[in-house]
């Protein structure tokens, strides 16, 4: 019986709570900690897509964990002054405007790290090479927003759909996946980035809805998500709570 | 017939020319590049290591290669305005300096990630392992010494050591050896660290120098030096070419 989104968000908190970073990390496991807030929404797709490819949840999580770390990563540095400048996420403060600018650097650094060592312990290193090319793309997507002038679908491609792309394909993947079994994940989880970002925009009024206006953004975010149903109807395995999971995408208000 | 530390050199130079970093990077291949200066000790470190044991240069390569991206990593993001404040090294500007702030926290993350990339390709996780676990030591010893007031030796230790351990030990992992016989090459490599920045701090004036008098670093340096010939005079291997570079360590000038 696979287990609701909420169950499986309730796993990612109680893994991440007690995921120990190395001691040497020192002071900096508090700034650390203090970034990890969030819906949970990338390691939660990673385990529902863990478990519909018949993963237990307790092998999936380093996976998820990984992926929301390399996710906390990336907010962490983009949120630094000489990128977004940033102040407030989520309602806290923004670990650099929380602990400095020098140890939201480290904690960053030390997140990305963390999320790497996670996911040397599985067997294959299918799981890590996916998570590190994910973070590539990230960090190139962040430098060309830096520098303007890019299309945005690429743009989102890079900085937000790799990331989906990696929190599916780490599921199956720590799930033990055949390799031969994965393209239609991966045609599924291609369309989630699209999906993730529209919404994002249509909720924060930029980005797709200064391009093309709220409406249309709107009939995007509706058009990717149908693209993801179909998607994902085409895979041969229990995905009803994946399938929930992208209908709360669709029609969330946060 | 083992090779010389300058045709080691050589292979190292020659490779990270013409390493490919991820497409998607985009612009920020040039100024991970012109991070990458330097005298390569720790991939040439790496390269004898694995050669001492039998492993072939062109089996070595990437592992010394990611030792060298994990150093140019953490440079790029020491050098940080909010951190050394450092606008020149080794007589040319930073890369924040050159490429401003924002594409230089950008760069080092992609140097680390493109680090890990790299080792896995290796059949076993070993080598990924021990580059992740020296990364967070030495992200751990850059936070310490923001902090300041901590004992210089377990400082060294974490922000030098780690990776002269890894180099060594990333080096004779990728070659193959079995994890039997690895004890005394940890053994020597936990030396390295401690000579190599004596040196540094008596050719900059400070550090051990400041804490004990240019004698007493001086003497620090050799007895270093000493017990780190004592401890590769243990191994059983063909290791003359680190024997070099361990005389190069103690005597280098620059």
């Amino acid at each position: 019986m696979p287990q609701t989104p909420e169950a499986l968000r309730e796993h990612v908190e109680s893994f991440l709570r007690s995921l120990p970073f190395m001691r040497e990390l020192g002071t900096l496991d508090a700034p650390m900690r203090h970034s990890l807030g969030g819906k949970r929404v990338r390691p939660v797709l990673c385990l529902a897509a863990g478990e519909a490819v018949g993963g237990t949840v307790a092998h999936v999580l380093p996976a998820a964990a990984a992926v929301e770390l390399v996710h906390s990563f990336s907010l962490v540095h983009d949120d630094l002054p000489a990128l977004d400048n940033d102040t407030l996420r989520r309602g806290v403060p923004t670990v650099w405007a929380a602990y400095g600018e020098a140890t939201a650097v480290l904690a960053g650094d030390a997140l990305l790290a963390e999320a790497f060592r996670l996911v040397l312990d599985y067997e294959s290193s299918a799981v890590a090479r996916q998570l590190v090319e994910a973070t590539i793309l990230m960090i190139g997507g962040q430098q060309q927003d830096l520098e303007g002038g890019h299309d945005l679908a690429e743009l989102h491609r890079l900085k937000t759909g790799a990331l989906f792309v990696a929190s599916v394909m780490c599921g199956v993947q720590a799930a033990g996946l055949p390799e031969a079994r994965q393209a239609p994940w991966r045609a599924f989880a291609d369309e989630l980035g699209l999906l993730f970002q529209v919404v994002d925009d249509i909720l924060d009024s930029d980005g797709y809805v200064s391009e093309i206006g709220e409406d249309g953004a709107r009939r995007l975010a509706d058009e990717a998500g149908e693209r993801a149903r179909e998607r994902l109807h085409a895979i041969d395995a229990d995905t009803t709570v994946i399938r929930t999971i992208v209908d709360g995408l669709v029609a969330r208000t946060s």
